[in-house]
């Protein structure tokens, strides 16, 4: 079975986030073996200058860059990524599999994005929507398409 | 306060997105005056046929028509319609009210989509991503990114 790690700054807080996180995964098991890491994301001060943000987010760069596994495949969620459909995506799940790398490392950063070392480390850079959305219903939204690849990959319906 | 309708067919069923849009919708009701009215979707076979679809998503043409406010501004969801980032999307609602449209009207689809006459009526087709989500996801979505178009517009502090 295909291992899918997903590694997301910070642990979810909403009742809501937590319930659809726990309802995706379980479902994403019966086509993946997932595992999900939440490093903690650096405290900021309330109105962080832009060298703030760059030392925190350096900060958590080495934390994400530390539990990518080793020979997975590394897709980095960031809004100006590639985007595609479902059906790409699902394919490009598919296709990584078929390469011979047995995982994929999907990461989500905290809520000041990602450090470039951790872009440039990423094989694939993906972009769900030019929208902003709040990490933790990011984090549904990621669990989501991951569960709808595998049924498309299985050839299962599954209707939007 | 300027007025949002959403007309997105069938009910929530799954307690996360009724908890998620709830929330919503109460930090919404700080910027907008928010109406959800939920039409009932058209009975389809497990393996519809494309003319029973079709013949589906004319009935729900016929209800959702019907609920569109005289002289909203309309928007129609669907996944090949016009992406924007959250900012613009903001400046889409603000410029809206600035035309002197008092109230906008977002419609979100059955599984099977919107028909024709639908996308026809619609004054904007807007894509959140090229990916395909459930509509209860993507009805939290929704509201998520009007919320955050009131934060956007009334310049207030709201983190990804």
């Amino acid at each position: 079975m295909q291992k899918i790690k997903i590694i997301a700054m910070g642990k979810l807080t909403e009742g809501y986030t937590k319930d659809a996180c726990a309802e995706f995964s379980r479902r994403i098991s019966r086509f993946y073996q997932l595992t999900v890491v939440e490093p903690k994301p650096e405290a900021t001060p309330s109105d962080p200058s832009p060298a703030e943000i760059e030392k925190a987010l350096a900060k958590e760069a080495e934390k994400i860059i530390s539990e990518i596994p080793a020979r997975a495949a590394v897709c980095a969620m960031c809004v100006e990524g590639k985007t595609m459909s479902s059906e790409k995506f699902a394919e490009y799940i598919g296709d990584t599999a078929n390469r011979g790398v047995s995982e994929i490392c999907f990461i989500i950063g905290s809520s000041h994005g990602l450090h470039d070392s951790v872009k440039r480390r990423a094989d694939l850079k993906l972009s769900v929507s030019p929208m902003t959305f709040p990490h933790e219903l990011f984090r549904v939204m990621l669990l989501e398409q991951i569960y709808r690849a595998g049924e498309i990959s299985a050839g299962g319906k599954y209707h939007k």
